[in-house]
């Protein structure tokens, strides 16, 4: 049935719709977007995308990735253009790498499909432009959910994180379902770094709504954090430079001392 | 004088132009630029901006960045719209820092100044996107250059990011003055790592002289890397997916297993 898919033109592009502000969306996001016949994603990511006639569109919850990568692969499989939206990239903690699953073990017509995976701000780096820059020198991005991979990893990897100097950006810091987490790495990570680390609380960077918190990591509060925050935890070389009248710039040094 | 410098409406714009294709500059970045009376930044960024009547331009060599920063600030200070472009995003090893570092360390008429930092898509993301999805779980980022940090530390890093099972992305991996880091690196991350991880070597990504080569950490040569390419190394749980008549899909599995 699906093995006729290439030649009946059914493509898939995952798209990264940037941050949440309109004007961080890149042309060719937007165009990818608008150039389906069918999209697919999580509700609140479609709710960004104005409805288009003729434009089916398929909201799902934020749990069922593998789910809705095998029924966007489905209906690209059938000749649709279909779109599959992330918010910020979609290869940072978001859609591609589920897609990618779902053809690895799906049908092999899967792999015959046209796929194009279409790049975007993701959230670090929008936070990090609205108070300087914090990831200015080497960096990780961690996801805190052990939905997927079990929680002695996540530890393992902020005490590496925290050895190699590496300034961290954490997402997925909370959800209903993982309450404690997030306090037990700030908890971990006073252990291996000054109380005086700069931490920002980054929520709709660059939105209506957008909410940046400046504080340190002795008084990080999980409490400050939803599933929408991203958080960038400095080091203790990351410099604050307090402003007359303005936010304070948060900065990582290009240049570093000797290696501990 | 400068001391009127807000008054005068003088602001300093840092912009993320992105990867290099012209569809994946974000229209804020582009309406930044356009804004602007002034445009300082490396050569090859600026020659990306078509030139405009009445625009100041002043490109410079890439190793100047304090200079140029200050030389930035300066004109803002003196009443001027100026934007600073970077390549990619300017939180990523590129001009954002060095903008706060002139700041804290310049005249504070400095700190006044209306600064914006206009997010960009960095170079990994570009290239993650070309290949599926190699960054889906936790990784990190590493300039390899040793100009503001001892070699020492690099070689710190890599080792703990190995052991943490980040994915790895290497910026700034050689350069005319850097010739035998790059190798040194592989060298450390084979005692470390399984040779068949794969090894993406990515330059300019999207553009149409793209280049993305797919191998392994055993392969990988050194002489495939210039100044312009971004590497991702994977770790023993990325995959390769095979396509018949496509390009194989890279991706990092989202679910892992337990900690070493």
């Amino acid at each position: 049935m699906s093995g006729g898919a290439a030649g009946r033109g059914g493509q898939l592009t995952v798209v990264g719709l940037g941050p949440g502000a309109d004007d961080q969306m890149t042309p060719q996001a937007r165009a990818a977007v608008e150039a389906a016949d069918i999209l697919f994603g999580y509700g609140p990511y479609l709710a960004r995308i104005p409805p288009k006639p003729g434009q089916a569109r398929h909201p799902s919850d934020n749990r069922e990735e593998i789910a809705r990568a095998g029924a966007a692969l489905e209906a690209a499989a059938n000749g649709a253009r279909v779109a599959m939206v992330s918010g910020g990239d979609p290869g940072v903690f978001a859609m591609a790498a589920a897609v990618c699953e779902a053809i690895e073990h799906g049908p092999a017509a899967w792999r015959e499909l046209e796929l194009e995976i279409v790049p975007g701000v993701t959230a670090m780096l929008a936070v990090a432009a609205r108070c300087g820059a914090p990831l200015g020198h080497d960096f990780c991005a961690l996801s805190l959910s052990d939905n997927l991979k079990p929680w002695a990893l996540v530890e393992h990897r902020l005490q590496l994180a925290a050895q190699a100097g590496f300034v961290i950006a954490l997402y997925n810091p909370v959800s209903r379902a993982r309450p404690w987490q997030l306090g037990r790495a700030f908890e971990l990570l006073r252990q291996a770094l000054p109380g005086t680390v700069p931490v920002v609380f980054g929520r709709a960077a660059g939105r209506a709504d957008e909410r940046i918190t400046l504080t340190t990591l002795a008084q990080a509060d999980p409490a400050q954090a939803d599933m929408a925050t991203c958080i960038v935890i400095g080091t203790g070389e990351t410099r604050i430079v307090p402003r007359p009248g303005r936010t304070p710039l948060v900065y990582a040094p290009r240049s570093a001392a000797a290696a501990p």
